[in-house]
């Protein structure tokens, strides 16, 4: 099983966050696997976007990413500059357009992307364009789309249909658990103290959740979006 | 029942897809049909908008509209240039005073526009604008609306309870299949060779497909938004 | 990919309108099929239960399974006596604990079972039952459930959230379409003439439709409950 | 338009709490309009359930219930001794067969019955049989099914999506309202005092509130199950 | 008890409509209730926003405002100058940013604000930056945020789980009643004549209305968003 | 706040796992609190109910349910024997009647109870009794409920809108969260090992992640029902 595997993220980081463990186990098990990152992840820290004053920061962020990716086994990361959380003042179909380049360059059999229902504006922008860039016409090279949670976006929307994690997909990463965490060390920037959802004791207490609900040790959840076969 | 329907549609071709068996059915059981069409349906092909470069397919397809909606039955089809595939980039409250001066204009009873939960944004923009613009004030002509689904976008979306189509309201199109099909064809630009979903024998196993489930030879299938009588 | 399969159905013939396709392909494929049918069928034509009174009808219906999962490929069909109609006179606890006992003697894999917004009490009830009889804790053989559709039993509850089919999971049956029509010759007593939902040229328009949808040229649907892997 | 029309309503009472305004205007404008109650709505007062002892109790709601459909113009109400908040005990099927026959003989073109989301246990199960005892097939009768609210049932469940009463189809009963109260009237032994959702002015009150909403001076709420035309 | 309450609308007079008798009796109480407005609530008259024309017309609306809150029992009103109806042209990251400060700025322990299925998008994107402004990290001041209605929007949208408002908290204000009455007479642009759900009799009866359904006299409706204790 | 709190669980034990921490917080802070336990808990392990042959385990779990309780500060619990994972073949209006009849005796101001789309039988049945016994009219005790998740129950129903536990109201147990397993430990007989859900290290672990979640050290999660105040 030689599947190839293209990760959409909306910032760096989020790649390995939502689905760094299942990363490091398929590319362990022989799958090809890409991600692509469609935002700078730095310029919303200001009033309005300068993205010249943060051209630094930017630049060790995509280092940073080159560095995780790497450890997790991903073969190649695609960056693009979309500005971050504010997703909603470019053209959906500007996004649109952008996976449905990579995509045809890479023809994935397997895409991982973010939930629709997550508070972040980018995840969900990221969400419905990877939707409509990856339509099941006929000659579609993806066969199965999951999307990922992201702990402190995720869960922290209003707690309703519309917008909650129901995942059921279940990965066991009770072996490449701590590669995830390793490749996470990499985001040194964007790391929190615990008990926040993003300090990596909480990240493996999130996993372990999993696995307990799940019968495994570790465990990566994900909602099914479209599985042909 | 002399009613008047205005079919609100985003593209040129889905007030068809949508509901051309009943807008043939009812308009040749003695309703006044109107079409609005919101956008130009065109210019989406290129990366960024040309309007001018896209000057005569925009034409053409303006034409193709005028066409099809005459084998439908139609009274008057109006058409607006929102940019194609690209309405996030407009404001909704445009879009939905356009639609108030045709509505004024009109008087409808009966309003059909696109599902919410269609994959493309310039449908769910179009639905919103509708339930604006025909909000149920004491003296508001219009009576009752119907969301509609469109083959290859309503179907490719998230499964899920948000997105879903799940109609209630079905229209026995038996009788007028044929003048659907007659009308799609006018709209060759538009039209996929099968098994696309909008292919013709596509369109029409979905027809038969819905005729099946509610005891019908050839059927339409709607969502009631609101019916007040 | 030798994996075991476990179908729990909870009438006959239901295994084969569900995904009759998809047993014959796996089957094909060298996966090992096993059939579990719940309820005997047929009383319920009377207006109290009189088991004696039809014994001879449930004996043709049990032969006609056994034929017709032949021809599928399944290597055992379970079979039991609920009363037709009336699993809501039974109580749940000793359903699930029918269903354990042939998981554990079959050690499935995967397991295919009812839609659990279906509008007939019994598939409402299969499902119920299979979900604790399948709890994913540590050791438990099942990795995959999914649901399937019944024509004319899923679609015609009310269209909400609660109850609307809304798969995710998509088979290709093109080469297995006429397995499962071939197979569902043999359940003559259950047939219906067109167009009923399940006449034989309906359930293939069903297979195709759903193709049309996916880019296949016939297709099952099917609605992932868990998979764990 | 002379249509026929059924109502199933679970209790005496709750065929005009639910629908009585529409019945009144229906009826007026030359539906012919039947009621069937399925249950005696009398015997869950006592902690296991004595007919006998409550016969006289039964035998004059049963009258009252007369009284009141024969002021709303309702021609003929069937009624039955399905036991008050205990259909649970009842096999579904039975409720079901009950709907059937009397809806073959009256070949009802529109349905009026309880929400599926009801509190009330008998309401639920009402609505269920009736979904299941009016398949849309070829030749069925029934055209539209619309489920109605019961105060003190309906707004007392849970507020979620699995059970809110989200009506879609409202009836302007500004001319028979009185018509309504005054039915209501004669269930005497059911009524209580305001601000019980259940007394005279409440409902008025109800009836306001949604012609209100829906720019009328009174208006009955419906959702629509399905319509076919 | 002496806590601190934000409430977060989109338009001069929401925050009456949505929760003035609760703020009145939580002011009475002995809470310090602040009211941030965003948007300027008039330049949508216009068919593209002309401020300046406006600017005596915002300026009167500002002052009723004040007068309005000033009722209530309001300590500070703080009012932005967010385009009236078009809050979909300013980045959503602009309405985060400005909460967040006032936020900063009150330290409240509750958050009133809009439903995020109201049919205006200027009450959609406010709930949306409210979630992410108040987001449940570790200092967080806000433990409770809770969402309201606005009579004549959110009951006008589409009657899906996706939208509608199904509220869980219900405050009795029996007692405060009259002064929201009050409070919305300072608004008299804004309001409309009976049967208008913004007509004072209209808010009347929806007050009694839910009081009905919860055993008070009057009450006021809001959805729990999230508690934290 | 010296409130009054009844706990209503299922089996002996769901009172500790769903909200013991919150039960020894609210002892703690002054609250008088009760347990209701409906089930026996012990006599689902046979085929058929034989509670003569179980007698002396049905005894022993009432013991450790007293000591647990204890422990938690509790100050009466009531125990009835309706039988376990059996509660669909008792009438739900003598559930409903039971639970009426301590409520009475307890006039509680706060009820706590099993979240309706758990996938044990006796969860959801115990959730719909309570709905009903605690309705909303003017003279109720009872102004607030929420419901619990029972790990191992709560988590493995099949993922959906219909079922899924989307909690809004977290307790901050970080202080009483060694009293909760204290409480849990007098319960040996129903205690698991780890990783299953029930075992002491993985409700520890679920305290901490719904926690981490929520800015605390220890949360306990429930679903607002209803809050009138």
């Amino acid at each position: 099983m030689r599947k190839k595997v293209l990760v959409v993220a909306a910032h760096p980081d989020d790649e390995v966050l939502g689905c760094g463990g299942t990363i490091a186990r398929f590319a362990d098990e022989g799958c090809e696997v890409y991600t692509l990152i469609l935002g700078e992840g730095i310029t919303s820290r200001d009033d309005s976007r300068d993205r010249h004053k943060r051209e630094e920061e930017i630049r060790t962020l995509k280092k940073e990413a080159e560095d995780a990716n790497n450890i997790l086994g991903v073969k190649k990361v695609y960056t693009f500059d979309f500005p971050d959380n504010r997703f909603d003042t470019v053209p959906l179909l500007d996004i649109i357009k952008t996976i449905e380049k990579i995509k045809c360059d890479v023809k994935p059999d397997i895409v991982f992307t973010h939930h629709q229902g997550d508070l972040n504006i980018d995840h969900q922008t990221t969400f419905r364009a990877v939707m409509t860039a990856c339509r099941p016409i006929k000659d579609e090279s993806v066969k199965e789309i999951y999307s990922f949670e992201i702990p402190s976006s995720t869960e922290w929307n209003e707690p309703c249909s519309l917008t909650y994690f129901m995942p059921d997909y279940f990965v066991d990463i009770s072996k490449s658990l701590k590669v995830k965490i390793n490749a996470l060390k990499e985001y040194e920037t964007e790391l929190r103290d615990f008990p926040h959802p993003r300090s990596l004791k909480a990240l493996e207490l999130n996993a372990k959740q999993w696995g307990i609900k799940m019968g495994f040790e570790a465990t990566e959840a994900f909602k099914t979006i479209r599985i042909r076969t």
